[in-house]
């Protein structure tokens, strides 16, 4: 591992990229594009796909499992839906190898070619859809309330940890409606449940808004989506829920008979998040030091690391320590006492500042004999000597301190980085000097968008919902404009 | 769906088919060989794999997550492995579609063929071990304890739901270790565990032991495994785990340096159940009325219907039913109340019925009146009035008998099938007639087990762990034998 770390201020995309790489998040594979998602990032991603399912439960969704392949097909039945994703995706078009003839070597079979192409899903709105036309025909059977959590593929070209991956591991809730009322009603309480999951687990402030037309998932009549911003100045959106009004269901055709005898198409919502939360994880929150995590979302809490010089003194910090961790550990916080004599201390404390780990608990002879530790917290890096009477109490009170203080921190940051221009110059000036949220007027047309995309690489990240309404300009047109509109340079 | 709904008896297989649709556990899906778990099916497997994870983590296991894609060429590095795994799977040769000429449809793009050909994982050893190479270089980084959940794909020709899909999910171990020794204790470790699982939870008896080299996970040195008895006399292999010696170590070339400082390759093993485990459970305690569900893994493990003639009577059973589903609640029983005016007692009660829902409560006036509740066992079908006093507490007992009672009764129907055979005729007698595990003699030859197995389509399940050894003639050479085998019919 090489010695030098970029600063944010350096280079913040290489900071980036060594931060997952030292932090042991994740790591490239020998399959391009693809992640291998090593064990202390797929923790952090066990403590996010947790909390999210017990709030999706919550709100009445159950789990179920559809399959990995989509019939080529099926693609096509959906006009929007298939120019968005038919493009670039894995193709199965074989389902057998065997040997060469020189028998070195595997080959695909010429024999075992399918008669029908299947796709690695990128999405299952198609399959699922192709589905539910089985098990809905009255009133009675909706809503249909189910989430899946899965992999999918989807055949980027520039990709980077997890942030866009060829391959990446998601949720998507798929439900079913007897009214389109009752379907956006769904879009909208997802959309919540996002907002309120990244604001009080990941403690990532975030916009709430809807998408322009050009920037909807392919096949929804609604896009709604929540906006993060990064350290860097770029927004990253972090989740989206999808209200599809009956698109679906006439794709499909799936019907139901109402209350009243007649058969109606179904109303549908899609809404998800992936793997990708993990890089808005690490941008928004690290430090020059490494991973910065949310007491809510760490694998471990609290670290303790002894002190010592022989060991003698070893065994009895063991047993200080462990008096100490078995007193956190019945407050349920997740503790590791690391008293590996491998390592010296001071590559504890690089290391476990690399993870992210929220407080770290130094104890030496001299603390045990005044019954002390010496406590750094991660996120401010102030050391502090705590009398270890009640630390648990001290500690579950900390924790929830660090939490609220990255969510500060954060919030900060957002607004100092939220910007209002009113000319196209002063627009630019601001993307390039400082980055950030830009409101700007906007004609509200599908060319101006893409014209101020091309010229500044920023796009309309959302329009915010309960938006302040209010006549202007266009920065770029001139033409009139009924409001602001959210702007940045997005990942 | 059908009226009819055949009895075991009558044919089991239809029997099984149809369970698994009525009791909303699966269906098949539009992609050949790929099931839909359905939300009730998925709530039983979520148990399944909460309760499988939390034994691996109590058994210091870490999950991680690892590409679904594999290179062609990965497959071809380990010898037996590639002549296991490579010949049925599907194949990715495109990463792209494009609109059809008439611009009606959409056809793979024959300009984005790939270089080399990816494979979906049919399980994934290679790719781990590639990876493995770069995270193992000292002693120090072992062992490596770590397990994937994910989803696997295995061209099958001829698929069952749960049984046998070309898609399903599963876990899989994959661990590294300093020496053969603690690779092996590893294995049988985890062996333990899932024989654990399967008796304490699905309470299924199992019989521990190792396969034959015929039998042998491909790449394995040793693959150990558990055998579990269906109610039609067949065996069902519930669970693998497989010392792999240094193979996988030797084709990917990952070596240690060991305390002395000397270069060694790395001693290996893997692991894993399915979703197979899923049709276990249905085969293993069901009966004609439905799915019979142990208690600890029975999504609804109390069902409360409500017998009433008024809208009147109605509210004030609610508040009699939600007073015991509170109770029953605090003790963190699952309980489902179930007043949908919608469908008829007769109707509800047949329905929890056919999904296993383990105890059944009716309440009606009556009752209300007496204090007390009709209780039903799913198992037992036996009907008793309780005093509602107390509830909580005797239910509670009650799941525990429920779950005990199931476990005892599958260990009964084995002991009553296991049979011993002494001569072919006798062997062939037995499976004819009985079915069942049948221990008898055998040659130690891979010509011999081929030989009985066309003979008589029974193959040797397992030699068991800690088998008696005993000299004897093998039932078809009449060559010596030192221990009768574990032969029977399997799924």
């Amino acid at each position: 591992m090489a010695k030098d770390f970029p600063t944010r201020s350096e280079n913040y995309s290489e900071w980036y990229n060594e931060l997952v790489y030292r932090a042991d998040l994740a790591e490239n594979s020998a399959v391009r594009g693809c992640m291998v998602i090593k064990p202390y990032g797929y923790a952090i991603w066990e403590k996010m796909q947790q909390q999210l399912d017990k709030m999706f439960k919550d709100t009445g969704h159950v789990n179920a499992y559809f399959p990995l392949f989509i019939p080529k097909s099926f693609l096509s039945k959906e006009a929007a839906h298939v120019e968005g994703f038919a493009k670039e995706c894995a193709v199965i078009t074989h389902y057998r190898l065997k040997n060469s003839d020189d028998g070195k070597s595997v080959i695909v079979d010429p024999e075992a070619k399918l008669e029908e192409e299947l796709i690695v899903r990128p999405t299952s709105e198609t399959i699922i859809w192709s589905t539910y036309k089985n098990w809905i025909q009255s009133y009675r059977d909706l809503p249909l309330l189910i989430n899946q959590w899965a992999n999918v593929v989807r055949w980027e070209m520039r990709t980077r940890l997890f942030l866009r991956t060829a391959e990446f591991l998601w949720q998507e809730g798929h439900t079913a409606h007897a009214t389109a009322d009752e379907a956006i009603a769904e879009t909208e309480q997802m959309l919540d449940v996002y907002a309120e999951f990244a604001e009080k687990f990941m403690a990532v402030p975030v916009i709430k808004g809807i998408k322009t037309p050009n920037e909807r998932f392919a096949g929804a009549v609604e896009t709604y989506c929540i906006e993060a911003l990064m350290q860097d100045g770029k927004a990253l959106q972090a989740g989206t829920s999808h209200f599809l009004g009956q698109n679906f269901a006439k794709a499909f055709d799936v019907r139901f008979t109402n209350k009243q005898g007649t058969m109606e198409h179904v109303w549908a919502t899609s809404w998800g998040v992936s793997t990708r939360l993990m890089g808005a994880l690490v941008m928004a929150h690290s430090d020059d030091d490494g991973l910065v995590l949310p007491p809510k979302l760490a694998p471990i809490q609290v670290v303790i690391v002894p002190i010592y010089k022989s060991e003698e003194q070893l065994k009895q910090l063991d047993e200080y320590a462990n008096n100490i961790k078995s007193s956190l550990m019945k407050k349920g916080i997740s503790v590791k006492y690391d008293n590996r004599d491998t390592q010296k201390p001071g590559w504890k404390f690089s290391e476990y500042e690399m993870k992210g780990v929220p407080v770290r608990l130094a104890i030496g002879p001299r603390d045990m004999e005044n019954q002390t530790v010496e406590l750094a917290r991660r996120d401010t890096k102030e050391k502090t000597t705590y009398q270890a009477v009640d630390i648990d109490l001290k500690i579950e009170h900390l924790l929830e301190q660090i939490q609220d203080n990255l969510y500060k921190k954060a919030l900060d940051l957002r607004s100092e980085s939220t910007h209002h221009a009113n000319s196209i110059e002063e627009f630019n000036d601001i993307l390039n000097n400082k980055g950030g949220f830009v409101f700007a007027h906007w004609d509200g047309t599908a060319e101006t968008e893409q014209a101020i995309k091309e010229e500044t690489k920023a796009t309309i990240r959302c329009i915010p919902l309960n938006n302040k309404l209010e006549e202007g300009k266009c920065i770029l047109t001139g033409k009139p404009s009924k409001q602001k509109v959210m702007f940045a340079r997005a990942y």
